[in-house]
């Protein structure tokens, strides 16, 4: 494997130092780049463009080729575990993921298995194969999978909720039930971190979208639980490959997030950079947290921002600049732009 | 006036020792209840029903037939003030409100003056004094209003949304358009909670439903900056009426919103009281903050929370048992019978 040419997110993730502040963005390839929607439109639909490994490297490296991004994170979807779990995930035009089978009793929990990602989940690791071709080493590839509770509220509720009523009702009823889901989910997740490691991604993240929807003690009971089992069961490599937990919403859990060893805290913008890293101090990385919705403005306002971003992180070592969550589908791509060139132009004064 | 026969809730949001903690709940008054359903249908519309004095006491005062609830809060809607500024508010069935004009460029929002609580917003002081005269000083009576910020969220909008793109869009390319509306929106917001005291309510509260949105500098600038404004013009009068702010979502910023100078910070669920107790001291009291999706489990879970939330607020004054957030459609009342007497017969201890 070649060496890495451009090493800054990994130096930035084990807090080491760096010239400027690297910059990648969650959803940097998607429905805002023309050429992605071209190659969504080749694939026939979502799902198989996730699922064929040519065009999924395909839309992988598209951001990298117009922005100097710091990172290529794969493209792929949190939800292909429970899809090969033979959940039936489809997406119904403009209405998001849905499960034809979802988990709804003890009987549908019990035949719940660990999908081997050799098999079923083969066409993750064969894009991570072609993606690494292709880079060459430019920059760091990123893997990822959802958390064990985030994948469990889709594979629960069937779809998205803006209350997850059906997985709290079993939480609160059938606690159990769903601990044996997120047992399970656990041991999936790094099963499939592991493969893609062992293919060749240089950093994981776990997206836990959706544990800022419990209280404090359930996300403790129902998330970083096993999230903390998944950080226990990887693979990391002699390289230690840098591990980033995102909690959306979980802003007031920082300390706890930090303290299940992984590298970096990812935050979204509800919280002030320098508060952060006076509470999580040295213990991990931060990465973070510009609010999507600048990216729907002008590429002044989105200068303006990052700057405020840059400066309330400040100085020293252990940022990654992102959005605190994925850009936003209408933005214009000359907003992007300028955002990733704001943050190369701006942060090297910060180190 | 009657004095009250029932102070506890005001004595808790002064930090004054209590027999027991007081509860009452977000949307305690909704569909929830068949009763309310049915006086809904006798209204003809959600709107009719805010805006008729008799249905609207009538509602306000059903929960509290049923269950043995510490206060009575107003049945009213925050978007009354836009409604009567004249942006056109209307409930499209199963959809949500939506103006027919909202604010999207300078003539409009030049146009907007305040509204004046004694001729437009008549319908709400004349529901307060129905209320009062059937209460007879049984329970306290609470007002409320929602935060010139949330407001603003509507107005720019036309309707809710999951990412509010319009308005932080205007936020990030005409701060000064923005500024001018949350100006007269304080105004409004101040006019129309001193018109509530004025009819006589015992507490008033402010509903920050979307503040948690911004980014913690725009929370600051655009929200809470204008929260604190309505704080300084109320006239709280010789009792020095409690003032409750709630910013859902504003778990990284409750020192911020008990410096404001208000009584009690209400939280949702995703913070542990105990946590927020030792943030904020004695500089407020607290009001929450049970995650509403237990109402959807049974008695047994309702009861079993209960316990949790009484135990991470621990011993000691200043603690209004609430929900996270309103009450959910779907909850049986039953278990919102069973979440009032937890309440009631294990808080004593604490106290």
């Amino acid at each position: 494997m070649p060496a890495l040419q451009n090493d800054t997110l990994i130096r930035a993730l084990l807090r080491q130092p760096t010239a400027y502040t690297p910059v990648w963005l969650m959803r940097q390839a998607g429905r805002y780049l023309p050429e992605y929607n071209e190659t969504r439109r080749r694939a026939g639909s979502f799902l198989a463009l996730c699922k064929t490994p040519s065009l999924a490297a395909e839309v992988t490296l598209q951001p990298l080729e117009r922005f100097p991004l710091d990172a290529a994170i794969l493209f792929s979807d949190i939800l292909t575990i429970p899809d090969a779990m033979g959940l039936g995930l489809y997406f119904a035009e403009g209405e998001g993921p849905r499960f034809e089978r979802p988990l709804r009793d003890e009987g549908a929990v019990a035949k719940l298995a660990v999908p081997d990602p050799g098999e079923s989940l083969r066409y993750v690791t064969d894009a991570i194969a072609e993606v690494r071709r292709a880079l060459a080493g430019r920059v760091p590839l990123i893997g990822f999978s959802g958390s064990p509770y985030t994948l469990a509220c889709y594979m629960v509720e069937g779809q998205a909720s803006d209350d997850w009523r059906t997985v709290k009702v079993m939480l609160h009823q059938r606690p159990t039930l769903l601990h044996r889901v997120l047992e399970t989910n656990a041991r999936a997740v790094s099963a499939l971190l592991n493969a893609q490691i062992e293919a060749g991604v240089d950093v994981v993240m776990i997206f836990d979208t959706w544990g800022g929807s419990l209280s404090a003690a359930a996300y403790r009971e129902f998330s970083l639980e096993y999230i903390q089992r998944v950080l226990s069961q990887l693979k990391r490599g002699a390289a230690r490959v840098p591990v980033i937990v995102f909690t959306k919403g979980g802003a007031s859990w920082l300390e706890q997030i930090a303290a299940t060893g992984c590298d970096c805290v990812g935050l979204d913008w509800s919280i002030d950079l320098g508060d952060a890293r006076r509470r999580i101090g040295e213990r991990a990385a931060l990465q973070g947290n510009l609010d999507p919705s600048v990216l729907l403005a002008s590429p002044e306002a989105v200068r303006r921002e990052v700057q405020k971003v840059l400066e309330s992180f400040g100085s020293g070592v252990g940022h990654v600049f992102n959005l605190g969550h994925g850009v936003p589908q209408f933005s214009p791509p000359e907003n992007v732009a300028a955002l990733v060139a704001a943050v190369h132009e701006l942060s090297p004064k910060f180190h």
